[in-house]
């Protein structure tokens, strides 16, 4: 075991004089949600509490999976619907105001951002993560981290890393190799360790590759601290630590929660029998003891929540995160007058966000229902209502006959469909991506008789469209907005706001079109991450598969030109690019500048194209804006295992700004000196090696004669997947040893 | 290194007094193809070839990779056609017929059967190969591997394993999970060395899982010796080597070809210094030793091949081989009389096999285009001929124009498309599926002005049929067929015969809809076997994506009645089945049962369907048939990767005689007890695996109180995935160590 040379300062010297045993008890929570105190060194313990789009904090009975209430606190669009917002401004604001409430109900550390990969549509935990983009996941996690963590309070980015479901989440070993973890599962979490300074990573319950991520040294320590430069805390997740002593070695300094003195007895009997060092006590320790900066009582502020300010500001931002999928006809926004059916169970119960210990007790909750009733009168329609549909159980047959009564005698009828919180929860995954049936019929009988039918829907991760979509003229995916979506939903209807919500997920057409559902959610105890790097959007570009939405798919009230594309290579590796967007419509609306790049270079095989910056704008009807972004070396890099670092590849580039992943609106080439990885070659290499490496290949080629076509065009192809050995031996070309070896030697 | 304890009796002895040099020398070719002399031990070298289609026998300059001539064979259908017959009794009568060429030639092992499994249809030695199947593969291969033995000439099962693709064969390391290598790329060549007791298995090129074929002690002694019995030689590829002496302690006996002292030496050097036990050489030594019992002029025969009768026998096999895809409107078999435009390059120069070492050097070639004037002599048709294109080169423009107007002037057209040998070869991998653009140009345009158009494909991979199929109306796949096929296919054409093959491999409808192209041809030295078990049909009924054609399709000139399916359970883990078949058209045909086992038993996801016995039978007009089948343990069972065994899950399975992979024609289901795995359970097991476990699940609810309602159904879910050490320290439930303790030793 490998000790690292940190310079720790003062916590280092606050431990210093304070015996073993009561260091270690620093290194496992003083109870469900509190970290220990140690006056003696002057430590004060924090506390912790669950919440990142609203705090979860039990002053009374306290549980991990949010079956009991917690304080009321507001609840805030959940990751789901800030994904889709595009919008790291949105997620700042979001972050600002929860680090506020944390500071007033005394909680230090807000266990929060989750910048796991939507890997699976299925996973029972997408509402709390942003996106299928590492990208548009670590902006938007780094900006929330960031803006929580400028009030003063803590956060833990969690769960680090590859928790991508939630079936056997504790057991199971999550398959996947290092090219993949470091182009899809690791970037969000480094740009919020790079970016954010977090206070605390939240090591995650299941395994990479067989290792516990809580005993993972290579994660934890390697990567996380060595590369990345994290000096904060790693705590558990709850109760999620196997094995103590591995995990403190592996560079996890706290358990979470505290309150098992067997465990402690474990670490000092390690340490006394020498099986671990107690530098490694020391180093936690101070690490620990260090968090106390995040203390919410030293802050200097009011101690109240301006509850109707915070109210206002979930619904603004709510506004900003639904995404306009279908708007046939301009069915939206409402036009003034007429009659309006409103028709869903889920109008008038409104699901905010998911279940578990994301799940908040909201301060208020907006009533889509009620909401568009007020907005109604404003404008002289009429509003009727029918349930259609019961939530969680049978509905019985009336409502659907109601519903269609309703619908007919409706100019226009606004569909409220989705899942139940219940149905998507922390803990479980789905088994499929449908509606429940008893809503499918209510919205296709609506269909048939309403003049013209909008479909909201509420669902935390993505739902199937088929089996109605085509025969519906608006759908507005509101995902979870939190408690001020039911208003924020009816100003989108009536056209007071305008969407600007992009996809961060793909929607497939079929579930089976995912490639992970080979391999989801895994089998005695290992899920392969078979798709490797063909994750979401990656995979629908890259094989052409059909799909409803693309990822970045998005509608406006207005339209949007892009033009005037200009691309600057700034360096070997990197480029910077200007565009002029124009609002070409007649309201004001936000627009998302998405660029990927596209490339084939390298030696391993790329996604047709990956988002590497964006941006959203605000434009009033008629205004242009010329929009500046950099691409810096990773927009270009991939992850090379044999070299073991980011390469990026010599070669040709297409910059594209598109309107989703499908959809290139322009493009610009670019070539890139990029690096040069020279290889070391030997007798084992492929003779394919030897010729393309960038030393030694032009005298290979000589000194095997293969531009005197000694050996044929027909079997050059065959022959450079030979190794030398091979190829010298088989060929009989007299080819001098010692001639191979000088070469090689170059390469060493 | 622990050494096998074998019996070798004789051979043992044989050698037993040979000194060290002279035993390492034995581990070694004496030439290109042949094995040493050891003339004071009475052993005689034995002489191998390639060949599994016909010998590639090379008196004269000798190579691995077909660039120089061998002595003339008779080139018998490649094993993609004799995969596509379903048909044992074929494969045996080629076995035969080639195991007396090989001894007529003086040769005594023949390098063949290749049974690796078609994971990619991109693969470029896929027409050596019989199938995506498992069972299909090693039913074919096994039973040509016992009739070239029973001629007195050993075989060559080849590529021994994970061989599946040829980009950088030489290096690359198959990424492959234990159950995938056992329910799919094993089992052929468990069946072919349990059932025919192969002289030798050639070890492949490739790593698996990181540790090359050569040199993987668990592939070449745990499972192919100590877990299958095989008591043969383990010989290289051609050169395939990298470290000699890890090779022998792996297993592998021989490295081929000779000639390389230095090797030797490595080996002499590595017993010297005690680095590699003596016992391994001669445990190697004995083996090779053994292998003079196959020398084929020890045989007693008349010294010469009936090249015509072998010519019939080749024509005979291809004839079974061809399927027939398409049949629209009965326009196959051709009518008398009329005038038949025959088009296509390939007609006149047929494509008879692949490329590299199988590539045989035939006695004659049946030209398909003057055999169809043959036919239609006889027949009153009139006979024109247009190339259309040509092969491996642009095809000048006046071709197509010719083949329009021969088109336009005949009844019927028939065009040969396909792929040339130069596009298929060992070695080199395919890129897309396609046939060359101006042969789709000549099919769709010749479609256009013939009343009727039948196209007969010729490629040793399958090929895309999209872009044109729907245009033609009838489609003959008869892959490559050897030397007879171009009578084969005119007696098909014209109805003398009846085709009966059935695809081993499915067509998609997009080389992209293969769940295997995320992970083909592999990067940086790996490739990752991320489809699991769900190759080709497995995949394409588990996920219901769209194909063209799927696996065990093929139609016949007459049809048949599939009934009175009667299954009975014949054991815990068995069963026997028999279903009636009548031909109930006009003409005689052979007609192939297929039997699947469809289960979601167990704790794996399994395939909807798998096949799981067969067997192809002739039928006369009119005549009914009750076939009897036996489903062996084998056939129910799936590995499982916790115990390291197969195992039969107690459950439901549906036997289903399908008339291919997506089309079941009868069922009927069974319910089997199969095995109790009692896993061994702790408390960092899943709460899930102490609820399911077959001895304390119940005792675990009682103890848990689940049953007293303690906690809501709502939540059981979520905590079945939880260990049971959390779940205890999460619920706070009053639950007693020692009573968990006491039933955890009981699972021990």
């Amino acid at each position: 075991m490998d000790i690292e040379v940190e310079s720790l300062q003062s916590p280092v010297d606050r431990i210093a004089q304070v015996d073993l045993a009561r260091k270690v008890r620093l290194l496992s929570g003083r109870d469900f949600w509190a970290t220990e105190d140690l006056p003696e060194a002057g430590v004060r313990g924090v506390r912790t509490a669950d919440g990142p789009n609203g705090l979860r904090h039990q002053s009374g009975r306290h549980d991990h999976l949010a079956m009991f209430e917690s304080d009321p606190a507001t609840c805030f669009p959940p990751a789901v619907a800030v994904g889709s917002s595009w919008d790291p401004k949105l997620a700042s604001r979001l972050g600002t105001a929860l680090g506020w409430e944390a500071a007033v109900q005394g909680v230090d550390v807000v266990l929060g951002p989750g910048v796991n990969i939507k890997r699976s549509p299925l996973c029972g935990r997408n509402f709390e993560y942003y996106s299928e983009d590492p990208l548009l996941s670590g902006v938007l996690g780094a900006a929330f981290a960031k803006h929580v963590q400028a009030q003063g309070v803590g956060v833990s980015v969690k769960h680090f890393a590859a928790n991508n479901q939630e079936t056997n989440r504790q057991t199971i070993s999550a398959e996947v190799d290092d090219r993949t973890l470091r182009e899809i599962y690791l970037p969000a979490f480094e740009r919020v360790v790079r970016e954010a300074q977090p206070a605390t990573v939240m090591a995650a319950y299941n395994k990479i590759n067989g290792v516990f991520a809580s005993q993972n040294h290579w994660l934890l320590t390697q990567v996380l601290r060595q590369e990345w430069g994290f000096d904060g805390v790693v705590l558990s997740d709850w109760n999620g630590i196997v094995d103590r002593v591995a995990a403190l070695r592996a560079g996890l300094d706290l358990e979470m929660p505290g309150g098992s003195a067997g465990r402690d007895e474990e670490v000092l009997q390690a340490v006394r029998s020498g099986a671990l060092d107690e530098a490694v006590v020391d180093r936690s320790a101070a690490r620990v003891a260090g968090l106390d900066r995040w203390r919410a009582d030293d802050l200097d502020r009011p101690g109240y929540v301006d509850v109707e300010a915070h109210h206002d500001l979930a619904r603004d931002l709510a506004a900003q995160c639904a995404v306009l999928l279908r708007n046939e006809d301009a069915t939206l926004p409402l036009s003034p007058g007429g009659r309006i059916a409103v028709i869903g169970h889920l109008a008038g119960e409104p699901r905010l966000q998911g279940g578990g210990s994301a799940h908040v007790n909201p301060y208020r909750i907006d009533v889509p229902l009620e909401e568009i009733r007020l907005l109604a009168q404003q404008r002289g329609s009429d509003v009727t209502y029918a349930s259609g549909y019961l939530l969680d159980q049978p509905s019985p047959e009336h409502l659907l006959a109601e519903a269609i009564e309703a619908a007919a005698a409706a100019d226009v009828a606004v569909v409220f469909a989705g899942l139940s919180e219940r149905r998507e929860s922390e803990g479980v995954d789905r088994v499929d991506l449908d509606l429940p049936r008893d809503q499918v019929e209510v919205i296709r009988a609506v269909a048939q008789v309403a003049p013209r039918t909008v479909v909201v829907l509420s669902n935390g991760g993505i739902v199937s469209l088929e089996g109605w979509h085509d025969e519906v003229q608006a759908v507005l995916e509101t995902f979870v907005l939190g408690q001020g979506g039911g208003r924020a939903v009816a100003e989108l209807l009536f056209g007071l706001r305008n969407p600007s919500g992009h996809l961060a997920e793909s929607i497939p057409l079929r579930l089976a079109d995912h490639a992970s559902v080979l391999n989801f959610p895994g089998e005695q105890g290992h899920v392969r991450y078979g798709e490797g790097v063909f994750v979401g959007y990656r995979q629908f570009t890259t094989f052409d598969t059909p799909l409803r939405y693309p990822f970045g798919y998005g509608l406006s009230y207005t339209t949007f030109d892009t033009t005037a594309l200009d691309v600057q290579v700034t360096g070997p590796d990197t480029a910077a690019l200007s565009v002029q967007v124009r609002n070409s419509g007649d309201v004001a609306g936000q627009h998302v500048v998405q660029v990927y790049v596209s490339t084939v270079a390298g030696p391993v095989r790329r996604p047709v194209r990956e988002l590497r910056a964006f941006t959203k704008i605000a434009l009033q009807a008629g205004e242009t804006r010329t929009v500046r972004l950099e691409l810096p070396r990773r927009a270009f890099a991939y992850w090379d295992v044999d070299v073991d670092a980011w390469v990026v590849a010599p070669g040709t580039y297409a910059v594209q700004v598109c309107a989703d992943a499908a959809t290139v609106l322009t493009e610009s080439v670019i070539e890139l000196s990029g690096d040069v990885v020279a290889r070391e070659v030997g007798l084992d290499s492929t003779v394919g090696d030897w010729l393309d490496h960038p030393h030694i290949g032009e005298r290979t080629l000589s000194l095997l004669g293969f531009g005197q076509a000694v050996i044929s065009a027909e079997h050059l192809l065959m022959v450079r997947s030979m190794t030398m050995r091979q190829f010298v031996t088989i060929s009989g070309l007299d080819v001098p040893a010692e001639r191979l070896a000088a070469l090689s030697d170059t390469t060493r």
